[in-house]
């Protein structure tokens, strides 16, 4: 982005940060800030539709009803969509949404720069700290 | 990003989702979350150096108390500087650092789009809602 669309992305984004809007936005931050939603995001972005069973296989250390948990809210949020197979036992597949592939490739970038700058961060902080 | 870029990132970003950093994280995501950090964000990212009183005359709404906190915090995590004039009465003037321009530009598209994406976001959850 060039200043001038920095600038003018604002009017747009000051619209949205008033307090009708802070349910949604708390709600759509905690999808940013939420290491599993994040890696729920990343795993259907990369290999597609999957099984309960198998993003279970595919994220390291999240229990079952977190799993349950992250699904229930992105699904509520319309990043992720749930399909039922009428098989038997049923088939249950989840997939991304325009809208959550959309979530994935603006926040990819916000992370990456965030994972890139940590230790400037460390450090801003021990030598703020050391100057108070 | 394309998909490979954004697979690559994640690499990276994974290693930073990890619980070591997870205090970290969540002030980073503070920063990224919270309406008057952005605001004074983007005021000393749009007008420069700025002083005390000419940011709260900015950013419509803030109290002294929350500017001042704001500002400590960013400055903490190294993404403002504070310099401060030996005249009488001492000039103070607050600009972003690199890091912080670095979070303005990374951050803004993320906001464009949440903003924009607004109204998908309230019909989702209508819909949900309304199948549960």
């Amino acid at each position: 982005m060039t200043d001038d669309e920095i600038i003018n992305a604002w009017d747009d984004i000051c619209k949205v940060l008033n307090k009708d809007n802070d349910d949604l936005k708390s709600d759509i931050l905690n999808h940013v800030g939420n290491k599993w939603s994040l890696f729920i995001i990343h795993a259907l972005g990369i290999d597609g539709r999957m099984r309960f069973s198998n993003l279970q296989k595919h994220i390291n250390g999240i229990s079952q009803k977190m799993l349950t948990k992250c699904l229930r809210e992105l699904e509520r949020d319309g990043l992720i969509s749930r399909t039922v197979y009428p098989e038997v036992p049923p088939r249950v597949e989840y997939e991304l949404t325009p809208l959550g592939r959309g979530l994935l490739v603006q926040v990819t970038p916000l992370w990456y720069w965030i994972a890139n700058s940590v230790n400037q961060f460390k450090e801003a902080r021990i030598n703020y700290d050391k100057s108070q």
